[in-house]
């Protein structure tokens, strides 16, 4: 099968460049002495997963998810130490001992005393990490704040470690800065594990980590773990932050060409808004990409600067460089270059894998919903 | 089934607003004596749309959808005249034969030569719209474009009719506004229906329709049908553009709180980007919603002006009016009223349908993807 037999629209998925991005990741922490606890959100497939855990420089600790659906779906296939990085709500308690008492280890995340009380109290098995905000100012309690001990307390022996997220990474733009903000995100971690342990309370894992610091942290002294994701596909944001270059873009979507309009050096595709997703992450970023960039159907820039400038539901819009040829017949193919690849990511069901060509060697599903 | 009852995140459908949102459209097309296409792309639920085909108020020509896979389940649920409103490729052109030849009765659309031949070449059955272009510079020709009768004369006995789509609606912000461009609409409608009955080509079917153009059209003499679809749910966007008001948005996404920061009027729900999409429809619109509005479990407006400000992946980031009372409790559960409707329900496979309280009286599917 080849990328012009599939249905349109759908998501492409490079296995040489994941590999190569996979490798890179890999090597970078692996030289910073910590292990990889790999973010599975952005790639929700056990296809990659595998790539991931096979690479031999880094030392694995378990995964990441973002939903408890990921949890099962990769507790289902035989990974069982699962860290699930977002707050835990009461109610949720009796699922994550389920998955648990059928083998999993599933690990949750609580900034609550409130809710630590829950978790001490469940008859389950679980152990939860305290979220530390370390300047991201979304879930987790500063270092200093008040509550930390008596959050560590009410978790008692169920306490697992602490975590943290430099999101706030995201608004870096340069190596230099992105170690800076690796050093924050390390200082926040390690300012609570030093109170913990001045209170007697046990902190065994530290876990850091977003792409851009785990890939670009000068020392990570103190930690234990760090947790990044996007990179193993990269996108045209993380292409302007330092953590892929603008060539190392695992997915794509590839969409047909459904109206032309050269005298205004437009065309239209069937990948809209339901194929790209919404998402408009690099309007903050130095260059604004709009929807996409569009490629040609072996994923190269042969057509310059030639945007997505709309995307409606199934339609997108495209501002072709005038630069480059105008001559598209209704059915050519091309692909997208996604400005958030989690977002665009999530808009499909699975995955067309090719190898660097136009030949589709595998089909991996994904694990969408909640 | 509760409401307090479902995992988080999820859809929530108000039966009882849909009901009052499908009869003000029924009633406002019926009196326009054209006939109702519903466009079932915001629905993509059997369940809405017999619902819509049930209200005795319109007559119904058919449905419309946004894609083949929308078409195939819509077919295989007995509805079968069915307009595939996304310009076709002849790519394409095998599946919408092979759904014909199983009883369904799918046309397509085009505004291109090229595909005009390839479809009176088809070996299988089907029939074609002409789409033209009143405006919305999206997929069409403009109704006094020199190949309008080449694209038809090329269709042959296979021309359906011509149709259009005010999208550009959008940008109107008052009902009077709403109703010059249905004017508008249908002038170029007619514009190009003229010179085909001038070259003696018949056009049986004369297409329009958008939500707001379809509600207060003031006269549509000459159009045949309309197709509005996304006034079945209703929107904050919609909200500001005449089509529904604030209190008749049909979907809303159940959310838990996550984390809670009473000091910075902050609250984080569990649903984030995924859940809500990424939709800033309201950016463009006289009032910004940022990614949502949060009601309380009823759908009321309890909180005042409390806003996700911030859409992560799984996380959404609230700043609570500080005029409302701040002591939301992790696992307390709130509804957001989405930007745009369309966009949000496809972030979920399936409603939780509710009939204005807090009883769970059905879960309906979707069909997402293509």
């Amino acid at each position: 099968m080849k990328l012009a037999d599939l249905p349109t629209p759908c998501l492409v998925l490079d296995r040489a460049i994941l590999a190569r991005n996979i490798d890179r990741m890999a090597r970078a922490v692996g030289r910073l002495g910590v292990a990889l606890r790999p973010h599975l959100k952005t790639a929700k497939s056990i296809d990659v997963a595998r790539m991931v855990l096979a690479s031999p420089h880094a030392p694995i600790s378990g995964i990441t998810v973002s939903t408890l659906a990921e949890a099962e779906y990769f507790a289902a296939h035989g990974i069982t130490n699962i860290l699930y990085a977002v707050g835990i709500t009461p109610q949720k308690l009796d699922q994550v001992a389920k998955l648990n008492a059928a083998g999993a280890q599933v690990s949750i995340v609580t900034d609550d005393v409130e809710v630590a009380h829950a978790i001490a109290a469940h008859p389950g098995q679980m152990r939860a990490f305290i979220e530390i905000d370390c300047g991201e100012q979304r879930g987790g309690m500063p270092p200093d704040a008040p509550e930390l001990e008596a959050v560590a307390t009410a978790l008692g022996r169920r306490l697992a470690g602490i975590m943290t997220h430099a999101g706030h990474s995201y608004s870096g733009r340069s190596i230099p800065e992105m170690a800076d903000i690796a050093e924050a995100e390390r200082n926040a971690a390690l300012t609570a594990v030093r109170r913990l342990a001045a209170a007697g309370l046990p902190c065994p894992i530290v876990s850091v980590g977003s792409s851009p610091t785990a890939l670009h942290a000068r020392a990570l002294g103190g930690v234990t773990e760090t947790r990044p994701g996007v990179y193993m596909f990269g996108d045209l944001f993380q292409a302007q932050i330092a953590t892929n270059d603008a060539d190392s873009i695992a997915v794509t979507v590839l969409a047909s060409v459904i109206g032309r309009r050269p005298s205004e050096h437009r065309i239209v595709l069937d990948a809209g808004g339901m194929a790209l997703s919404k998402d408009r992450a690099t309007e903050s970023a130095p260059h604004d990409y709009k929807f996409g960039l569009v490629l040609d159907t072996l994923g190269r820039r042969s057509y310059g600067h030639s945007l997505v400038v709309r995307a409606n539901q199934e339609h997108g819009v495209v501002a072709l460089d005038p630069e480059v040829p105008q001559d598209f017949r209704i059915g050519d193919r091309v692909r997208v270059a996604p400005n958030h690849t989690c977002m665009t990511s999530a808009a499909h069901d699975r995955y067309f894998v090719v190898d660097g060509g136009d030949e589709v060697v595998a089909v991996w599903p994904r694990i969408n919903g909640w």
